[in-house]
């Protein structure tokens, strides 16, 4: 994990790094407690790493909680190079929007496929995080994000027990993702865009429900999910700060 | 309104009341802000002014965000009488529950008899509050309530406009309710348990859908309505704290 910049304001240090090509920011407290949790933060489909809502939710959990929180582009996001494949997916995708036909086929395939690349590179920034002395390996890891970030985040909780909680939503109760849900037992809240043209609803409570976890909580907001209020955020931080801040020890 | 007894603790005054034959408690800040909202809390089928998961929202709103909040028994409940009609519908609920058959056309039209009384007793308590120097006419309030005080909390809301907030939920989509429902513009929450043998999630969920407010949130927990988070009420004291305190202004 190689560091090349690094600001302060505001009480948060925000720190630019690379992990082999993998771009990625952590935002941190200018005096971090020993062990504090560090919180994963997925970018939504077509976003990137510093888009404003993620950066606004990352400093609230600096800010606010005492976390660390990270960040990376995903495969073919922000400063990463798109390949064919995930090209020709997002044409399709576009085409089918275009054509008023539905995007659901694309964009889960894409985001599963971004899944598969996503997942281990989450993985190596833990193990970076954890082998620095200033994190240690007993750091605890919560995960946040909707859409693109849900469709990686839950695969990632699955494959890693380092994650201890995390908020999901705004995403399909597609079958592949149905299938690793079950599997998901860490406490979980879900965020449901009640009112979206394109995230139909039945399909979202499908994977809610589906999701293996006995402590679960869905958040259904009047609007879609380019319109998430920001206070619930807010009520996102304090489940993290409740689940947690125990694992902290 | 008559006050008969007073209790601090905590730095939080319990007072009892009574106005008329409806017996009441209003808690409050032992030092209070001029025109601080007052939060109307509506207690649950069978239970009573002083339940102690209502005391305990109760000392809450008082303690961490400066509101009074008062309750009072519903007709039939507490220290009030039950009339033969109330009877003879709890006996049909209890009948029905014992022979493995729906309580639903039981619960709900109790509910929504006790409703037409309750409302313009809560009314009464607003009217009483307001005429009070020590609250004043321009006092906003606010409305909590699951189960029977949703039932009554919805024609509350939708009969007066004093009432800028609620947080309702655990009830029927049943006709009589849905209608009314599409008439309240408020801004609320909805607490939905997500696994409830007598709540169904879809007729949950089509109460909640019915509900006339641009701006309405559904909170759905792992669990039943005897099992609600402690933790949520958290989180709709601050909704109460962002639309109450601009009303209060």
């Amino acid at each position: 994990m190689q560091f090349f910049s690094e600001t302060t304001s505001d009480g948060v240090v925000e720190r630019s790094f690379t992990l082999g090509d993998v771009p990625g920011v952590l935002w941190s407290p200018v005096s971090a407690e020993a062990g504090a949790p560090v919180i994963l933060m997925g970018h939504g489909g077509s976003l990137h790493k510093r888009a404003p809502g993620l950066v606004s939710r990352a400093v609230g959990l600096v800010a606010s909680c005492g976390f660390h929180a990270v960040a990376i582009d995903m495969p073919g996001h922000g400063e990463r190079p798109r390949d064919a494949a995930d090209r020709a997916l997002v044409e399709a995708m576009h085409a089918a929007r275009r054509a008023g036909e539905s995007i659901v086929p694309f964009v889960t395939e894409l985001n599963r496929s971004i899944a598969e690349r996503a997942v281990p590179q989450w993985r190596a920034v833990m193990d970076a995080l954890q082998a620095s002395p200033e994190f240690g390996a007993s750091t605890p890891f919560g995960y946040t994000g909707m859409t693109l970030a849900t469709a990686v985040g839950v695969p990632l909780a699955v494959a890693d027990a380092r994650i201890r909680a995390a908020v999901f939503g705004g995403f399909w109760g597609v079958p592949w993702l149905l299938a690793v849900a079950a599997r998901v037992t860490i406490p979980l809240e879900f965020i449901q865009p009640w009112d979206d043209a394109e995230l139909d609803r039945e399909s979202g409570i499908a994977l809610f429900d589906a999701l293996g976890s006995a402590q679960k909580l869905m958040r259904a907001h009047s609007g879609d999910h380019r319109h998430v209020p920001t206070w619930l955020a807010d009520d996102s931080n304090r489940f993290l700060v409740r689940e947690l801040r125990g694992a902290a020890g």
